[in-house]
């Protein structure tokens, strides 16, 4: 039976290090024998919840009464056997799009009160961050008791983080992180029974690495001239 | 001169814990002096942050590439002395359209690359925060980073929780809280020489919360019915 | 094979609301074949962390520099194969003795330069908090974090928690959350393979309850007096 | 009237990052007209809270039962105007020392029960961290909501952090970022009216660095060797 791993990408920048880690992420686990997908938050629409089971505990249930995309998410989550959420750190916090994400999959929570399981429960869950300063491990901790409440399981070294403006792609502890985060969802789900949850010396390491530096570079080349366009309306030239 | 103190409503329940505690501290605020103002983030239209500044940091200034309501909160933000944040707790952390407010203010924090300082910088900052189960305390203290890093004070007992599926205006403690942000925000921007920080019988007590108790319940009456249209969609009859 | 579990006790009172949290969850592995054991932190003398690898990194490793308590305790950690953390929560966070534990247990992890693998990887966590007011969720987040750092796994709802003052016995959810603990951790450890992580009817509540139940109010008669002696020195007799 | 600031250092390294920033916050308060003083918490005797309150809220209150180092401690606290505290990032959190010192300021905030006011309260508070790796951001978000519930106020920037392994004093923003805590300390007791709460380039930035620099060298040589001798016991000569 094929293991299914979804990325959940929160960055906007498919080239940034947030997205470079994921990717590593889930190539190793492909590249062990899961079957990956994933879904770039920022483009999708997916409202923000709006906390109907504080009026009553039954109103909330899958599928949600918002009728965005996360009706598809919701699908694709369903049939993963292992979830890695990625995010970019923005003010010690995930971004604004992994934050409606996380919420509007109370619906799988909630369903306890229905049929006395969770629908997402049993699933592995691998947690990734980045970001320039500070917070890399307030956004880590937040999203593994939200996941663990979930019912996920977490696995040994579930999680890989960096803190810094420079290229993910050039720290090799922070690289060899995330490629085990892949690792450890994928084993976790295949039951295997180990008591070595990390690799320092994956034999697929260097063929991940490039796969990455070589999409990233060509998403790079694609999107950034839009983007700059778009963010840069009100910057000096001479400042760029 | 007035001191101007705006409250900043991230609940989509406006009869809800959540909106009674911040009307609770803005009533008092507006009771010793202050004039206040509220804006409800469910209300408004705000777009997740771009992360622009990861790409240059020069890219992120006021005001913000993004075109939606942040626009005009901005320009309340600006105007106002004390701000006073207000959440529901949502998987432990605050509501989405909360965490998109917060990543949008960027811009003022980030002016300290134009201009050598933050353009909220000095002002007052109170937090509250309600849920009906544990959280409240990792929200508060993510808000609070947030807000002193933006160059914001927190003045003494600046924020105020409340934990439970109760209504919070049973709860004398937590009533008496989140007066007292509104207070101490006031007192804060005032520059008031005090050693006492805390009233735990202000004069006004229950004509504050006299006043909220009524207003709430007519939002109640007037919005829960359309509300509960949208969200019971799918609820059984029997279980409502 | 047996089955280890080991409690880690961060409470001084032997009769508390951690302390129940944590008995319930040691019982009712103990019930479903594993082979229990407690260490009460506050019974135990535990130097604080010198940090000595910030000096050098191979400065840290098994067994510490520091010979106290924690050198018997070593080994039992060695010895389980899951253990169960509980703490009180004294300000947002856990008690002193709990985080000298934390700390100290560095040198199994940082065992990775010298073995490649933290020696306590692969061992399966679960984590119980009990408080009077909000926090709990930061002590578990922040314990989770940690402990998956260890290289430990964190089943599916691997904690617990309980904000109030009232006995914790008395509330059903938080009673079952904690039997939970002790039968997730010993599921996870034993490798079965299920999608059912939580049970809302254990066969053995009752028998559990009543155990702990009593061997707390066993414990109060006990310890209470020599501890009501020691704290309530200073206590006006008219406010005991 | 003489403002009078204490630092609190919660570091066993008298000559590594967290010290280093503490020093230039002092350092900086002290040119400005502050009277400074230091306490090194692992040359005190620190027992940990007792949780007495959990039994009685009228247990716990100054001066704690507990007899040691803490009743000099309280002192010097209770004649501060402001307090800066630092402390090393060890597993997300704060040093254990640290921890034992912050519960046992209860017995300042519980006289609310005895006094109606925290006997802490008003204080002005500044917060360090430093550490090799992520986690500074949390330690900082701890300490600070503790801070403030306390009743201390939180100024503008009211902390610095640092994250990595190299000497801090290397890096140009946490050095300034150092000395601005203490800065801003100093002006929020002084009552300053102003709204430039960060100083990029202060006049005295090169004698106070200089003065940390070289006190910390002497500290290093004067210190290291024993502390060397007591943490190397276990190495192997050739991984020095």
């Amino acid at each position: 039976m094929t293991i299914k791993i979804l990325g959940i990408n929160g960055s906007p920048r498919k080239y940034g290090n947030t997205y470079k880690m994921l990717k590593l992420a889930l190539y190793s686990a492909e590249y062990l024998g899961a079957k990956i997908e994933i879904i770039d938050l920022y483009e999708k629409r997916i409202e923000p919840c709006l906390g109907c089971l504080t009026d009553n505990q039954y109103a909330c249930r899958y599928p949600c009464v918002i009728k965005d995309d996360m009706q598809e998410i919701y699908k694709i989550i369903l049939e993963s056997d292992g979830l890695i959420f990625a995010t970019p750190v923005y003010w010690f916090n995930m971004s604004g799009p992994m934050k409606n994400l996380v919420d509007r999959i109370t619906v799988f929570e909630n369903m306890v009160y229905f049929d006395e399981y969770s629908w997402v429960e049993g699933k592995t869950a691998g947690i990734i961050a980045a970001g320039a300063e500070s917070g890399t491990a307030m956004v880590v901790s937040s999203l593994m008791i939200t996941l663990n409440s979930y019912g996920m399981m977490i696995p040994p070294w579930g999680f890989a983080y960096f803190t810094g403006k420079e290229d993910v792609l050039t720290d090799t502890n922070a690289v060899l992180d995330a490629i085990n985060v892949g690792r450890v969802v994928y084993m976790a789900i295949k039951g295997e029974k180990t008591s070595r949850w990390y690799d320092p010396r994956p034999s697929f390491l260097e063929e991940v690495l490039s796969r990455v530096k070589e999409e990233c570079e060509k998403n790079y080349k694609e999107l950034f001239p839009g983007r700059k366009e778009k963010i840069f309306t009100l910057l000096d030239s001479e400042k760029e």
